[in-house]
């Protein structure tokens, strides 16, 4: 098995990225403290061609030397804004026309594998490390996704989280690819 | 939508994890080097009732501190293998029945959509975080399977696409639960 060459690989170039067709979704960070998982959801939402993301509160922006580490350039290539609160980053989706879901775990959530997607607009909120998404943007949600799991521990790394939840709503659209 | 409580959850115990049924995978890391990697894995092998990890080479073992702060007390939920060499963890998981996976960018790979497990016991070679799977381990593998990816940036952080590949083969099971 020989290893594809970064030639091999044919990845656009940065420009070629930003003018390309994205997937529709957004993923909103609210009060993600670690400058490590922020760089991580930028390296995947480039990876999966995800709109742009929303860093909302005190969550880290870019530039910043913690971010690049682990987002590898992805903060050229994903468009990003910053709201200073979560009503203001949902409102602002909701009116470009997204639905707004919260990947949590809660009662009447919707488990990952039964999401019906289908390339509808969505925005994909993530919470806090600790806390977990905030009650005010569950009350702004339109529904929860939840990630089955199995195990003794009660969550995955915020960045797993990113990585398969993106991965489970574009898989659908990858034969087209 | 109301969240969760950790009773409302119903985690099992470490000693119920211990002794349930896992999906028959184990997660083999070739040289990784960071320990923040080794937690999250660990982690994600939690939830996602991984049967075992296989430490290879200079990957770092619990108990760590800096391991521990990513896995949050999973090292206590997942068996895990130290092992010299890759050579050595790709002996043991193969005679143990397992089939030997690299996820890995090569040529005739398998997209990480078209895998066909279906119970297959199956270790996955994930590689440095630098340099990726070895040739060395790639030569001892049956195949390796590729996450497609539509960016500019040419990887996914390692512990992501853990979580991304480990989602995917336990999906299928999902309904069964």
């Amino acid at each position: 098995m020989r290893r594809k060459t970064m030639e091999e690989l044919d990845r656009p170039s940065a420009e070629e990225v930003n003018k390309s067709a994205k997937n529709p979704l957004i993923v909103i960070l609210d009060d993600v403290r670690s400058m490590q998982n922020v760089g991580s959801a930028f390296r995947t939402c480039d990876a999966f061609a995800v709109e742009a993301i929303y860093l909302c509160g005190f969550t880290p922006q870019p530039p910043h030397r913690d971010i690049h580490k682990s987002a590898l350039g992805a903060t050229e290539t994903v468009n990003w804004q910053h709201f200073p609160t979560i009503e203001d980053a949902i409102r602002s989706a909701r009116n470009d026309g997204y639905q707004i879901l919260a990947v949590e775990q809660v009662h009447n959530s919707v488990m990952l594998q039964n999401v019906n997607y289908q390339g509808t607009k969505t925005a994909l909120i993530f919470g806090n490390e600790v806390t977990g998404v905030s009650d005010k943007a569950l009350s702004l949600s339109a529904g929860c996704i939840e990630i089955p799991q199995w195990g003794a521990k009660h969550s995955l790394n915020i960045s797993v989280s990113i990585g398969v939840t993106l991965w489970e709503l574009v898989r659908v659209n990858t034969s087209n690819r």
